[in-house]
């Protein structure tokens, strides 16, 4: 597998970043997760630009390259990928000593990426299984202190959310996606993924806030209010989602995941999931015939 | 300058870790900071110790080597170190795709050094001058949603805080340490530091809860508590910061450094900072006589 640092394409052994960098030191760095379909990026615009605004977000707000989209192809081709998952980070690159960056910056910029199934209607989805989901007793960092809309290398939240799954693991119960609320005690989100429900025939999410707004759970709102279903975002609570109709997850390489349990109780999918999910693979088709 | 990086003493220049790696990707690594005088690192046990829990709270409980002390020596050796800053980072190391971490854990070690001037009676501050300390809206991250007693790389809740400070910087004005309050309003510590006040000749300091409780400022209690000096710990509001007698920050580079000012108001030092700064340099005094 190839990679590529800093305009360069570099063999993933050698893939590396100095110790001094500090998107090592400090997680001081911007990402984005993407999927390629047939060889192109997955809503790539709606993703360089929440990774701009994350990078204004971090006083860095010219840090994403011009030719961040030609990095990425150049990546893929490289391992002859067209399924591909994709990771570009940005960091505030090597800045000696002190915590308070520099207003000149030197990003360095990062490229992953690692085949993945075919996408869209004949495609295969890359989780086994539906979802099972409990809620831990993590909150989720609020805005106030670092803002929630800011995709970062700041991960510890999600980790420590997940490594709480470990101490509800039994020999017939394996929790896989930890569910975290916000200070308050409302729903907020997945460790990685946005939550939707269906209550009544309403699609129903955490509003803004409190949670990254994911561009596939954005996709998904729309594709509903296409369809005229009813949706709406508000604050929700573990009430809420216990008594839900169905449930699902959202994430670029889940795509729509359907929750099976929240907390061994019982959800899963149904027709408003499905729905969605193939509406969501007839975009995603579009990327093969192009 | 050599760092050491997985038990290898190597140049700067090589001093590098794998852009796979936990605490790249996601800032999953536990640190320290230290500080040697005289060729021997200031209050070991208490920095190890820390560095474990952290570890612990992290679930890599096993993750620091045993041999850390000797790798910190050999780095300060091949530099020809004897007053210098030490930065040592534990990683979770190379693990593939997954959030969830695995449970066996091959960490990544890095120390990382630079020379110091001398401390003690005759030392000399790393420090200019005594702190501009401005108060930011950036909130401390709630040990709910990340412990605040770990030290992590997950470090941008105190660099977007340092960033507020360029919003507040005139040609006369130069804040150079960020004052977050907790989610409730109190206050908490400094980007890279904790705070210590003088009120009526009692020293005080925001309690353990919402703060990470630097070494430094337990070293300085105990200096207090040995000359009898009423000591307080609590939650204090801003009004209570402006209207202290005297106010120092604390951490292992600064060891104590007066505030100048909070918010444009005229703290400063006085004889209880000054008297505390001299036992500690009493106690860093040892390291060159040993």
């Amino acid at each position: 597998m190839q990679y590529h640092v800093n305009g360069r394409l570099v063999s993933a052994e050698d893939a590396s970043v100095s110790v001094l960098d500090r998107g090592f030191r400090y997680g001081d760095a911007a990402f984005e997760t993407l999927r390629a379909y047939g060889g192109a990026v997955f809503a790539w615009s709606a993703h360089r630009d929440r990774l701009e605004r994350t990078c204004e977000t971090l006083g860095m707000a010219d840090a994403v390259p011009d030719d961040l989209a030609l990095r990425i192809a150049e990546t893929l081709d490289a391992n002859d990928l067209e399924d591909a998952y994709v990771r570009v980070s940005i960091t505030r690159g090597i800045q000696p000593g002190k915590l308070t960056p520099r207003t000149t910056v030197d990003p360095t910029v990062v490229v992953v990426v690692d085949s993945l199934p075919r996408g869209g209607r004949n495609g295969q989805s890359v989780w086994d299984d539906h979802a099972t989901v409990q809620t831990v007793t993590t909150r989720r960092i609020p805005d106030s202190a670092i803002p929630v809309s800011a995709k970062t290398h700041n991960y510890l939240n999600g980790i420590l959310a997940r490594l709480e799954l470990r101490r509800a693991t039994t020999e017939s119960y394996h929790p896989d996606e930890a569910l975290l609320r916000d200070t308050d005690g409302y729903i907020a989100e997945g460790a990685t993924s946005n939550l939707c429900f269906v209550d009544n025939g309403t699609l129903k999410t955490p509003q803004r806030g409190t949670i990254l707004p994911g561009i596939t759970r954005e996709i998904v709102l729309d594709l509903a209010a296409d369809e005229s279903f009813p949706v709406e975002t508000g604050r929700y609570t573990l009430d809420d989602i216990r008594s839900a109709d169905e449930a699902f997850l959202t994430n670029t390489t889940w795509e729509l995941r359907p929750v099976e349990t929240v907390d061994g109780l019982d959800i899963g999918g149904g027709p408003i999931t499905t729905l969605l999910s193939r509406l969501f693979d007839d975009l995603v088709e579009q990327y093969y015939s192009e």
